[in-house]
C-alpha cells in the first residue's frame, strides 16, 4: 500500500466503475467495492490487481485480490470468488484504474501551494534554513541540518539529522537518513518513467508511480542528479554511497553500501546493485539486472546482464576486463594489418 | 521574423551602419534602411541575409533580401538592384548584425526584474501557483494548472491548461500545449548552442538564438533535462512523447509524435525524428539528421546517418540491430581465438 | 592556502591533537602547533602535510612541512626536525585532519542564512537582480549584470561586468570574468567529487575541497551544467571557451581559451585541456590527461591517455580519427563476412 505520508487514495469504486474507467468488461460480483490497487502477492479482497505479462500466471492463480484485470485467455485461471475485469490490455487498464485511485490533481508534486515552512513540519534543533527554502506539510527535518536558498522539500519528506541540502534542490516522497549531503540542483523522488506504451494513435498512459526513495546514513548525492521514485516498491540508496554530478537513477533501483557512481552514469529501472561497487563515469546499466557486490564497471560500460560479485567489467556489451582489453587489441591488429 | 512575444527589434539601421557593425564593405545603395535579418529563402527588401555556404547559391540568386552578407567571390551572383555587404566571413557578420538587432540587452533571460505574477500575465481558473513561483509579463497560464515553487515562467510563455510545471523549473521563449508534465529542474528554452567558429584568436561570436520552443498536448519532460530554443526555426516536440530525465534537445530539432525518448539521450541541432520513434537511453544523435517514424534506436547508440522509418538500430556509428548483434559476436569470436 | 574569501580555518591543533583526530601515532614534537594544511611542495613549518604515494618520496624527503602524515614504512625518508603522524591509510589520516581545520559546518554551502542581497556584498552600476536571487556576504557583482530569479550566489563570489545570471543558477566560490553568460540550471563551485576509499566498511571519507573555480572572459555554460571546485588548485575555464548543456567538469580540471565543449560531455578531475579544442558531444575524458591545443575530440569518444596538439581523435579508447574509422570498416566487413 502506498506510503500514506506521501499519497492519499481516491475512491472506493464500484466494479461496474472500474469498468467504465478501465474500458474493460466485469464479470462476477457486480456490487461490490474496491478500495485500492495492488500487486497480487499481496493484494486483499477490496484490492485490484492486474495480470500482463504470463510469466506470472500461477501468482494470479493463488492471489487473494478481490478483482484482476486479465485478458480473456488468461480469466479462466483465476481463483474462485475473484470479479474479473476482462480487456485486451490490462496495463493500461490498471494505468487508467491506478490514475482513479491516485488522481494527479491529489499527488501532482505535492508542493502546490507551498510557502515558507509548513506550520505541521517537524525542524529539529540547530537547524539553518533558508528564508526562500520551502519545506512542505508534515515533513520532518533532523537536528543540525543546513538548507540552501530556492530549495523545496516536500510535504512528509523525512530529512535526518546533520544534512546538508544545498540550494536549488528538490526532495519529494523520500526518507533520507543522517549526514547526507545533497549538492545543488539534485532532484529526488519525482515520478519514475512508467508508462503503458501505446499500441496504436491513443498514445502513452501514465502510470502513476507510489513508491518512494529510501537514502541511507552519509549518502552523497551530486550536483544536478536525479533520482527517480519506485513505482511501487522503493528507490533505495544505501548507507555510505557517494554518487557524482548528473547521474541518473531509475525507478525501482536498488544501491548498496558504500559504493561510488562516478558522474554522468544511468541506471535503468528495477536494477539491483550490491555493496562496495564502482560505477566508471558515463556507464550505462540496463534495467532489472543483479550486479554483485565488489562489481567494478568500467567507464562509458554499458551493462546489460547481470554481473558477478567482484568483476571487473568493460566495454559494451559489458564483458570481463581483460575479455573487453584483449577484443580491443584484436580490432587494432586488425586495423593495421589492413593497412599494410 | 522572431516572434514578438518573445523578441523584440532594434534599428531600422542604414547599409553603413551595417557594414559598420558587421565589418564588411557595403555595396550598391547606401541610403537605404534596414529593419531586420531573415533567412534568404523569406527575406523582404527591408532585410538582411548572408550568405556562408555555397550550397545555397542558387537560393541566393534568387532572394528578395534588400540587402545580404557575402563573399566576394560570390557577389557577382547576387540579384540585380540588392545591396552587398562583402566580407571574407559572412557568418561572423551576420553574428555581429543579428546582435545588434537583437541586442543581449533587451533579450539576456527575459527575466530579469521579474518577481511574482506579472501583472499582464493571464492567470487561467483553479490554478494553484507557489507564491514563490514567478510569471513574467504577458504570460498566459491555462485553466488548472499547478505550478511549484521557485520555478520562472518568462514572459509570454503559453502554459496550456492542465499542465503541472513542478518546483525549481526554468521556461521561456516557449509555447506548451495542454496537460504537460514538467518535472523539477527542466529548462526549457534557452539560447541554443549557436556561434560562429573563431577562425583566429578574436574568440567564437554567439548568434542570436531567435527561435522558440513548440510543446504539443500531453507531453512529459523529466527532471533536470534541458530543451534549447530554436536558431530561427523553432525547436517542437510532438504531441504525446514521453522525455526522461537529463535529456539534451538541441535547437531546432523537431520530434514527432508519442515518440520515447530515455534518461540522458542527447539529440544534435536540426535533427527531425518521426511519430512512435524509440531513443534508448545515452543514445546520441548527430546534428542535421533524418529519423524516420517507428525507429527504435538501442541504448547507448551513436546515429550519424539518416534511418529509414521502422528500422531498429544499434552500436556506434548506428547500423541495423542485426548487423551490430553480428559485428559484436565476430568480434568476440576473434578476441577468444587470439586466446588459444 | 585556501582563499580567504571562501573559507575559514579552525584550530592551531597540536600535535597530540592531530593524532587523536587522524587516528595515527605522533612522534618528534609533541608540544608543536599547527595552523593549516598544505602541499608538501609548498607547506611551512606549521603546516600538516601527507604522504600517500611514493612517487612524490622525493619531494617528501625536501619538504618544509611541520608534519606529515606518513606510511611506517616511508617515516625514515622524512627531513631532519619533521614532526610524524605515522599510520597505515595517509590520505583517509589527511581527510579526518583536513576536515579538523576546515569542518562541515564552516563551509557546508556557503550559503546556509542567505536572504536576499548581503549587506556587505558589492554591486555595480547599471545592475538587474531579480528579488528572488540570494547573493551572499561580500560577493562582488560588476557592472551591468543580469541576474535571475531563484538564482542563489554564495559569499565571496565575484562576477566580472556584463555578467548574464540566467535563473535558478548555483554559484560558489568561483571568479567569474566579464560578459559571462550562465544558463538556467548550472552549478558552479560545488564539492569535487573526493573521497579517501575505503578499504574496509567504515566507509568513503570525504576529503575537504578547498580550491575555487575560475572563469575567464567571454565564456558561456549551458543549462545544468555542473562545474565543481578544485579540491586544492583551482578548476579553471579559459577565457572564449563556451560550454553546451548537461556537461560535467570534475575538480581540478583545466580548459584553456576558445574550447568548444558540446552537450553531456564529462572530463574527469585534474585533466588539462589546450586552447582551440572542440569535444564533440558525450564525450568522456580520463583524470590526469593532458590534451593538446587545437585537438578534435569526435562525439562519443571515450578518451583515456594523453593527446598530442593538433589530433583528430574518436573512439573509445580513442586513437586518431583515420585510425579508429579504419577498425570500424574492419569489423564492418568482417560481420559482413561471416553472413556469407
Amino acid at each position: 500500500m502506498p506510503d500514506p505520508r506521501f499519497y492519499s487514495v481516491a475512491g472506493p469504486f464500484t466494479l461496474d466503475e472500474l469498468a467504465e474507467i478501465s474500458g474493460a468488461e466485469a464479470s462476477n460480483g457486480k456490487s461490490r467495492m474496491f478500495s485500492d490497487i495492488s500487486p497480487l502477492s499481496t493484494a486483499g479482497s477490496d484490492h485490484v490487481g492486474f495480470l500482463d505479462n504470463r510469466k506470472y500466471l500461477d501468482v494470479f492463480s493463488k492471489t487473494s485480490a478481490g478483482v484482476c484485470l486479465v485478458r480473456p485467455d488468461h480469466a479462466a485461471k483465476a481463483p474462485d470468488g475473484m470479479a474479473l475485469l476482462v480487456t485486451d490490455e490490462p496495463y493500461r487498464g490498471y494505468a487508467r484504474v491506478a490514475a482513479a485511485f491516485y488522481p494527479r490533481e491529489n499527488n501532482a508534486h505535492g508542493l502546490d501551494g507551498a510557502d515558507g515552512i509548513d506550520k505541521s513540519a517537524m525542524i529539529g534543533k540547530g537547524c539553518q534554513i533558508a528564508p526562500s527554502a520551502v519545506i512542505g506539510a508534515k515533513a520532518e527535518i533532523g537536528e543540525g541540518c543546513r538548507i540552501g536558498p530556492h530549495s523545496a522539500i516536500g510535504p512528509g519528506v523525512v530529512v535526518g539529522p546533520g544534512g546538508v541540502i544545498a540550494s536549488n534542490v528538490t526532495l519529494t516522497h523520500c526518507i533520507i537518513g543522517a549526514n547526507a549531503v545533497i549538492h545543488p540542483g539534485v532532484r529526488v523522488g519525482q515520478d519514475g518513467f512508467g508508462f503503458a506504451i501505446a499500441s496504436g494513435p491513443d498514445g502513452h498512459l501514465k502510470v502513476p508511480q507510489l513508491g518512494r526513495v529510501v537514502i541511507g546514513e552519509n549518502v552523497e548525492i551530486g550536483a544536478n542528479s536525479t533520482i527517480d521514485r519506485g513505482s511501487a516498491p522503493d528507490t533505495v540508496i544505501g548507507e555510505g554511497t557517494k554518487i557524482d554530478n548528473l547521474v541518473q537513477i531509475g525507478h525501482n533501483v536498488r544501491i548498496g553500501m558504500n559504493c561510488v557512481v562516478v558522474s554522468q552514469v544511468g541506471i535503468s529501472g528495477s536494477t539491483a546493485i550490491g555493496d562496495f561497487v564502482v560505477l566508471g563515469g558515463q556507464a550505462g546499466l540496463a534495467g532489472h539486472l543483479a550486479i554483485g557486490d565488489g562489481v567494478r564497471v568500467a567507464a562509458k560500460a554499458g551493462v546489460i546482464g547481470d554481473i558477478e560479485p567482484g568483476l571487473t567489467v568493460g566495454g559494451f556489451p559489458a564483458r570481463p576486463r581483460t575479455e573487453w582489453l584483449r577484443s580491443i587489441a584484436v580490432l587494432k591488429r586488425l586495423a593495421k594489418k589492413k593497412d599494410s
